[in-house]
C-alpha cells in the first residue's frame, strides 16, 4: 500500500527533557518524508513555491504509539489518495529494530496557486495514480 | 469556555521557506501553552517528569485555518476535559490583529507513572474541574 | 552599554535530553533579540529580505557560562558597532532570578543587497550611532 | 586531518524565510556529527549522560562561508584535540555538489561528572589519540 519509504536516525537534539523525541519533531519527519517523496518524483516543494504553487497542510491527525529515543533508526512510509480537493497523505513511522509502530498520521493537503485554492494539480494526481496502482 | 490563554509573538526562525510559520511549530506553541497552564496551577511538567510522572500526548488533531507570519502576535487558549483515561486539551490559536482563527487542535494526553498508564491524576482532575466550572 | 533588552522564558521543548536548553537554541534567542531590536527601530528583517536586502551572519562566537533550564526567565541584551563592512552585535543573556551570565556572544553580520556585499546601510549605521551615544 | 565524516541532506523545515538553512541549524548539524562520531567509537552521549557524565560545550566559533539550500547534500567532518581541560572539535561542512566550504567551526567542550569539571576522560583521550595518528 505504501509507495515510498525513507530511513532516518534520531538526532539527540530532537529529544526533549523526557529523553524522547519531542512530539513536534514527528511533524518534521513526516514533512521531510513527503518532500523527499516529491523530489523522487521530480517535484521540488521549494521550486513549486518559487513558481507560486504551494502545497499547504490543512489538517493533520497523529497517533503516537511508541516513543523514539536517542540512537533509534526508523522508517517513514507514505501513500497518497485524493478526497475532493484534498490530497491525503497516509503516513506511518516504524522503529527499525523491532518493526514497532511509532506514529500513524493522516495529513490533508491542498494546493494553492498564488493564494487561490485549486481543485487538482496534474503532477499530484499522478502521485495518487501511483498509489492506486500499488 | 477557555480557562487559560497565553500571548506569543512569531519569531523569524520559526518561519520556513514559504515565509510562514512551519506547521510543526504550532505543536511547540500548543505544548508551551499547556505547560504554562500547568505552571500557573503549580504543576511543572519538568518536576513531574523528575518524579516519574509523565503527561504523554497520545493523539493530536490540528486544523490549520490561517498562517501566521513574521511579526504576528497571537493568543493561544485552552480548556481541558476528561474522556475515559484521557485528559483532552481543546486548544485554539487566534491572530491578535484581527482575531482570526489560525489553528484549532484537540490533544489527547494520558498520564504514565514509571511507565505505567494510570486512570487519573488528582492534580489533573482539578484542572478539569476548573474547566467545568467555567 | 547595551541599548536593547528583551525578556524571554525557556520553553520546555527547547530543552534536550540533558534537561537543559540545547546550545543551538541560544542562537535562536540571539537572532530573535536582534530582529526585535530591528523592529523597535522600524526595520523588519522579513520586509528587508522582500526588498532584496539581507542581513547575513558571517561569524558567531558564543561562550556558554551557565545553562538555562525549564521555567527559567532570562534577559537578552545587545549593542552594535561597526568594524569595516561588518555590523558586530555584542550580545549577552542573563538569568533573571540571580542575574547570572549564561551566554556571551559576538555576532558579525554583513549586509547583502541582491546577493552583493555592501559596505554600509544607512539604517544600520543609525543603530550603531545609537549604541555610541550610550 | 579529519578523522570522521557524515553525509546529510538539507530538510526543508530547516530553511527559514530567507530560503536558506537557518544559522542555528548548523549547530544541530555539528552536534549530530560529534554524537555520531562518539557512537562510532562506542560512546553514547545519551548513555554517558545517564551515568552522570556530560560533555558540555563551553565555547563555539562558527564562520559561515556559504549558505545551504533546500535539497543540498553536504558532508560534515571533524577531528578533535586536547587543549588543557578542553576537548576541542574542529569541524567543517562542505557542500557536496561543488565541494564548497559552508561552515568552519571550533567547538570547545569540557567533561563534567555529576556537575564537577574533570581534567580528562580516558575514553575521550583515545579519540584525541586517533586524531593525532592521522
Amino acid at each position: 500500500m505504501y509507495i515510498y519509504e525513507l530511513e532516518f536516525k534520531v538526532r539527540d537534539y530532537e529529544c526533549d527533557l523526557q529523553g524522547i523525541v519531542n512530539n513536534s519533531v514527528y511533524q518534521n519527519y513526516l514533512e521531510h518524508t513527503r518532500h523527499e517523496f516529491l523530489l523522487e518524483n521530480n517535484l521540488s516543494f521549494d521550486k513549486l513555491h518559487q513558481q507560486g504553487i504551494d502545497a499547504v497542510v490543512a489538517r493533520i491527525e497523529m497517533a503516537f504509539k511508541c516513543s523514539l529515543r536517542s540512537g533509534d533508526v526508523f522508517v517513514s512510509k507514505l501513500y497518497v489518495k485524493k478526497e475532493g480537493v484534498k490530497y491525503v497523505f497516509n503516513q506511518v513511522i516504524y522503529r527499525k529494530s523491532d518493526d514497532k509502530l511509532c506514529v500513524r498520521a493522516k495529513v490533508d493537503t491542498v494546493v494553492v496557486i498564488n493564494g487561490k485554492l485549486i481543485a487538482s494539480l496534474p503532477e499530484f494526481d499522478e502521485l495518487v495514480e501511483k498509489s492506486h496502482r500499488r
